[in-house]
């Protein structure tokens, strides 16, 4: 880490820096500016915090060197991370880019499921998505049908064969919740409820982490950490929009550079949500067509059976005949990603 | 609601919207501008979800009139909330505002947390404030000493007679932090971790609610509003700063204005952070001052024995000594308050 | 526009705002609801401000029914706006997206520029860029060429064909810059310099105008409000990232989703300029073509025959074979983009 | 600067960037971590300007060390700059705050003009406010009288020795400006108006800048360096609220924790203007004293006779009855700022 001082650091100040570090074992090196003394310390981060250093008086500030994730991290594992599922589909690297798609809710009327989760199917997407536990921001929306929408879930995977995605917003709901997924999701807003990071990884299952509305990109990363630091290397990350200046058109304003960065930053598989990241249908196409070109790993994308009667998320939801529609340009995308020599899009 | 229907919306469309208004109680009122169709809507809003007409087909925009939160609101309870405690301590109104202070966690030391605990006893706040369950945004920062922690503070709390707000994380741990706080504090991050705001509801301790980092004012009263409506009113909010454009010389904006707003819109108190709120030992003085002119009904502050020491925050932690200092001028502005009328402040 | 009226309004406060509108031609329509007051008038926002309303006494909030732009919006011309230059370049529409480029600043090695000139020709782009008034943050950066540096386009343009565009920073230099230049570019930190917009808009030549580091789509449209109703109707959008949370790996957040969302509310061109949007070398081609799939009518990107030695912008400026390069791939993207029947990514 | 090198930065990239630092006069230090290459290099920034060797292969991220302001840095000049007008009023270090009071815009009606003056001047407030030159987010808004309204100004200040503050927009008024000006205003949106700043600090007339509405800081800073450095050491600085996550009850997020960080960092006084910074009347005056009691060297209020037919900004402007009140508690706060020793609030 580097530390720079104030202007009118006395030498004691400075020394009791110095000697903190050493004590602790990092090597020193010190400029001495005109106007600032400047200490450059090499060592384990993990021994001396730098918010303890921060806080020495004399100190103006600490910057770091070496970003703070590591087992997210690209320098840690130079390979991208694949997750891989019982029946053939893989998340991550080189691989086609997967779709999840389905209701914000899982509603009652199990009909309506089916008749998206077959349209998913037919489509050529892979993973249904559905909440049986909703986070809402008001108490009076509707809050979700708990473990009676799992076992809808449940059902629509065993007619139709697709994979489930479903959220859970707490540790106590974790192990039903884990029984019918096969991706874990924690929500935005969960992003950092740590106790629920690091329960989640605690277990098996592939985890699907958004980023929170106004995480930076190295808060998602260490969320990341959390879970794969209790055991669970198994992480899918989903950027989904985060608060901007502008919500007069959109609900969020979607980061799509942030597919990029994280590919640079870390090997772990970037999906993009572009329901919440715009809260509008008719920008869901041009987005999950730009997210897939930035090199997205996958789209999670929301349909509805019946929009204008959904218990969430209504607005941004796709019709089956939309999403239908869609995924003709989407598949056309999808095989053609070559001609780019799909490397293209991802930093060396 | 007000609706504003897509300049081609057609007849098919407008009735369409009108009738599932109408059949759910509504009286409409509609105007035809000449470029577009308005449809104002009176009812109650949880009998249609806003976002289910949004979604109609030619519904270009629909704006809520009234605010969605109900038992939070100033509407709903002219007079403010006072929270009373079995010592006689009160927050909110017009009682003399409060002081919690504390280091940021409870570290193994209880030597240093008594001193702590005596020095704000000594300066005349109410309240002492200590982290055993701490969140990280990195896993590799001290996560806290859990019930240990709590049984210090308890020990704190039964030499100094001062009061104890502290954070829990996660439902399954609120059983036991609801044992030994007088406050429950719910921290920014799980602001909208509605299961934990729901369990914390069901308890019958006041809860002290942080606003999330990127939480619009509408949603931090909507969270409080989840805790209200799952049974429990006592309530104190916690301005600490918002992400803002400028993070290089402070680590969020705090948002004074927060505070004569909410007073406006709810009856609910509202306490400043200032530590948290702008990450900087300099910076604490001066808001916590502007805070109190700005009519909060407490400051949350951290205090540390040691702070180059300290296990988190050590950077905007103050010195026992500095802390007492403060409370000198501190004290001196919450005693002339009245030369301001009290009221002054607070939004008519 | 909508007057929502304090729950506590009296009836005279009511009737005064009322007769106010109507006063003004306004026509008028009440609600009552039970707790509100609502007030919808339907008329010319000229003759009565929004503002003048809204510091009536008793109101609450006023809300806008129609979009503040007129000249700019898609409801008052239907037809998407197409630029074309003499020799045949269009911009706008279903037209192939054009492709701006060369150096951030305009230097005085002009064998370098010509280069950059014959690079981007080759490449098939349609525009030379380059700055010979510079706008810099810091007064010690290198401030522009002036006079000399339009000059210096010239000539590329002369040996080339290509068109020119440059920034104008200030009313003064407006006749000399719109002697140079092709397309008259004004930048992200005056899209509020509104004598300079006013001004741009008493000449014939198209006016590029960039996005504000923090303007909403409403307030980037409204500045091109200005410039139309000053009498230029030939206006290109441009879309340059805005400040976001996260300033650690980009320097600003390109929003693409202005780009389908600018089609939708308005009918003038947008052009995507990545370079800045990034401020990063390797994620430029990732989001250039993001912003050709989203629908851009363009691109801008800067090129440096030896961007270590650029005197501005050299971290976010292509070299000549990086930008040839990544041509390749732009120029297929824009040729297959009929596979997507090109309007797909238009709002319709 | 601190030059932190990519992971597989190769020797000759580093000795790249290490070369052209040395041939520039920088003194270096090395750090070769075990993962990364640190290079801390001590010299003048504006021999090699950080982003040209931010663009250098291999070079992951350019951290600069000392702020990029000089003259407007503390560090350049230990006391507080104060500014003096000839009737004895001074603005800044420890002098008593001073008011900056009057209408948005100057309007036709004198009388009225002249009454909010009376009431400024009797109220003990030193400088009048009020545009002649109106910055307008629409074209359809007014635009200010120009040279009438600077005419008005002059009368109102002839009949009550007030100073006068006002507003210009643009280079070519600014000898019609500074005629008339006692403090010649930059605004917010003009706040990167490069040609403005150096061409304001060629006259010798104290400038009040304005921050931008997404300027950070060090960005504000700068932009006062401009005009420092263009010769016009005389500059004072305007906080007044920048843009935030939530617009919904403020037109801005004002940023009191500015006021004594600039404090900190540079010895230029800060004014405080409450009412664009919050938008909302019953904000101004908790604002303005929180504002006071943060080490504010004086406040900059709207005050219209009648706000409800207010040209511009009515619903943030007081009547002179509200006003008057009002500063009966400012006066008082800044009568008794002397029991908090004045220099509690800055930074030492």
């Amino acid at each position: 880490m580097i530390i720079i001082m104030e202007p009118e650091a006395t030498q004691e100040q400075i020394n009791r820096v110095v000697n903190k570090l050493e004590e602790n074992g990092f090597r020193i090196n010190m400029n001495l500016g005109d106007v600032l003394t400047v200490i450059a310390a090499i060592g384990d981060k993990r021994l001396v915090q730098p918010q303890s250093i921060a806080s020495l008086e004399g100190v103006r500030e600490v910057k770091l060197i070496q970003e703070p994730f590591k087992l997210a991290s690209r320098e840690s594992k130079k390979d991208d991370t694949v997750i891989e599922f019982s029946n053939g589909v893989k998340i991550g690297g080189l691989n086609k880019p997967v779709i999840m798609a389905g209701p914000c809710s899982v509603e009652a009327d199990y009909n309506g499921l089916l008749a998206v989760a077959k349209a998913v199917k037919a489509s050529g997407a892979q993973i249904l998505r559905g909440g049986a536990f909703k986070p809402r921001t008001s108490p009076y929306d509707f809050q979700g049908l708990e473990e009676k929408g799992l076992e809808l879930l449940a059902r629509a995977k065993e007619e139709t064969g697709l994979l489930i995605v479903t959220e859970v917003m707490d540790t106590l709901d974790l192990p039903l919740v884990e029984e019918f997924a096969d991706i874990i999701q924690i929500g935005a807003r969960n992003m950092q409820n740590f106790k629920l990071l690091k329960a989640a990884g605690k277990y098996g299952k592939p985890v699907m982490l958004k980023r929170g509305p106004a995480a930076t990109i190295r808060e998602f990363l260490l969320a990341a950490e959390h879970i794969m630091y209790a055991g669970n290397e198994q992480v899918i990350l989903c950027e989904r929009g985060v608060k901007g200046i502008d919500s007069t058109y959109t609900r969020n304003t979607l980061d799509l550079a942030a597919v990029p960065i994280i590919h640079k930053y870390s090997h772990l598989p970037v999906i993009v949500d572009p329901s919440h990241g715009t809260g509008r249908r008719y920008l869901i196409e041009p987005m999950s067509k730009a997210a897939l070109i930035a090199g997205a790993n996958g789209l999670m994308i929301e349909v509805h059976h019946d929009p204008d009667r959904a218990s969430s998320d209504g607005a941004q939801s796709l019709t089956i005949e939309q999403f239908t529609n869609m995924m003709i340009d989407i598949n056309k995308i999808i095989g053609r990603l070559d001609w780019d020599n799909k490397h293209a899009t991802i930093a060396k």
